[in-house]
């Protein structure tokens, strides 16, 4: 295993600038984001992280695959629902189409760039935004924007589209990881929130086509994580790390922290990803507004020097 | 099941105005909080609940059975560590001790209340104060207040506690109710974090002394939870009910909403704790900073059509 920046972690650098960075610091990989890949340009992206000799340990992210369906549960909306919490069932049809689309242009660039693996965070309950109230005002027609509570059907829904989207991934040679995210996350970010679901997500597919995303941030707390991690096996398709702050920030998206400034236990953890067969990048990703403000190249210096003090539990 | 009131979701009332509230609005329960009792005396709380009729389904709370020890392991305290995180040996003895008796005392008083159960909150990693930035700087000698990130080891210090506890409960006819927390409060309220987690301890003690909570803010999100309530069984010895906000307060302790303000379904949970044998009181506990600051008349009769509406699915 060896240690990558994840973009994400020096926000304010480009893909040229992340790039140029890792070979300045000797990193030799790199996991990047959709959303700075397209301001970069793909096939500039592509060119240069080839010409630099660095592997794209991942690309980030697809998934927010739940939308909003039909109704009929009884479960959607605000209370009182009533009339409210409706969308007609042909809107229900498109923005399903359009996630698996988007999807398939995630899937396609993960290929171009030859990208260890997709980050796959799935989704939350069908309507519900990342970080933003629930959609419960009707709008001028008395018609609440669609939200759902139905969360079993959120589950199936991810099942239903990884059945479209692995067969698509593995013909282009794309690894799609499923990531377990916090479970304070799973409303409006991932319904997928422990390690056990996303295995059991992923064992009914060749082994690369779907695997697993371990991320410290995520499964610390889960009495079943070792078990888990040992099951997964070669099933684990990237480690990711960063610690868990305490208290928690105002925004909990940004609660992670450097490694060592919080509660996380890591060396058992690397240890138990080491020996569940794991041997790719270890990805260094952390949402953070005092990190993200700090000098990128000091960000990756402390990072360099946590990572062997305080992951791998080298003395 | 009937409802009944957590005084925590009147913040402002006293023991005697929740049982006052509780007659008023015809409810036959109420979950006293230790410290309101204390406020209003032990004796003179008994008696208010007896003359007013009423059921206590529960005090809240004993638990954080977490202390600091030996911090061999080398998981202590901030990174680097170093010298720091060191306590002398004879403070971990004295705070496991102090946490003990205070989990004595507080069975006496939920055995003279004649509560349903004591609601037991079972601590964070050891030295992690709940709410509060991790201990790490150190003191004037230079040793830094002692916080462990020994997960494992934390939960072994619960099942522990609980020999001790137990016993102790059974000979006074409490009912100890074990309740796992969302995850997000692994660190500094509650290592127990899954319903699973919950009913692995509680299994090996009489049905008599050691159950669990389902609070629903905790465990929707929980892929097990199903199959878990049905395991639990009668081993449940409180329901409790609010909903879990999107997105989180500030404050993640404030994230609990009236029951339709958030993203849980609560007919499924409602029907499969029935099905699990539950016939006790539903507990409405709501931490929230717009509730508390509301009439709290206004809040109960919200609460009532509410639990209505929302948590029994009755049409």
């Amino acid at each position: 295993m060896s240690l990558a920046l994840n973009q994400r972690t020096t926000k304010r650098w480009s893909v040229a600038e992340a790039v140029e960075g890792c070979v300045r610091h000797g990193l030799e990989a790199v996991g990047l984001w959709r959303e700075e890949v397209a301001e970069q340009g793909l096939a500039e992206s592509v060119k240069l992280v080839r010409d630099a000799g660095l592997r794209v340990s991942s690309l980030c992210r697809g998934g927010f695959l739940t939308t909003p369906g039909d109704p009929a549960s009884g479960t959607a909306g605000r209370v009182p629902s009533g009339a409210a919490g409706r969308v007609p069932s042909g809107a229900a049809g498109s923005a399903r189409q359009a996630a698996l689309d988007d999807n398939r242009r995630a899937i396609d660039e993960a290929a171009e760039l030859g990208a260890a693996c997709l980050v796959m965070v799935v989704g939350g309950l069908p309507g519900v935004r990342p970080g933003e109230p629930l959609p419960g005002e009707p709008d001028a027609e008395g018609r609440a924007p669609l939200f759902s509570r139905d969360l079993a059907g959120a589950r199936e829904q991810v099942a239903e589209a990884l059945e479209v989207l692995a067969p698509y991934a593995g013909e282009r040679g794309v690894k799609l990881a499923l990531e377990p995210l916090h479970p304070m996350y799973c409303a409006d970010r991932a319904v997928l929130s422990t390690l056990a679901q996303a295995v059991d997500l992923c064992l009914p597919y060749p082994e690369e086509q779907v695997g697993v995303v371990v991320d410290t941030f995520h499964v610390w707390w889960d009495p079943r994580l070792f078990e888990e991690i040992a099951r997964a096996g070669r099933r684990i398709a990237s480690y990711q790390v960063c610690d868990f702050l305490q208290p928690l920030p105002a925004d909990v998206l940004l609660g992670r922290g450097m490694m060592g400034d919080g509660v996380i236990d890591f060396p058992p953890i690397t240890r138990a990803v080491a020996e569940a067969g794991y041997t790719g990048d270890v990805e260094v990703e952390i949402f953070n507004a005092d990190i993200w403000a700090a000098d990128p190249d000091e960000v990756v210096a402390t990072m360099k020097r946590r990572y062997a003090q305080v992951v791998t539990g080298a003395p």
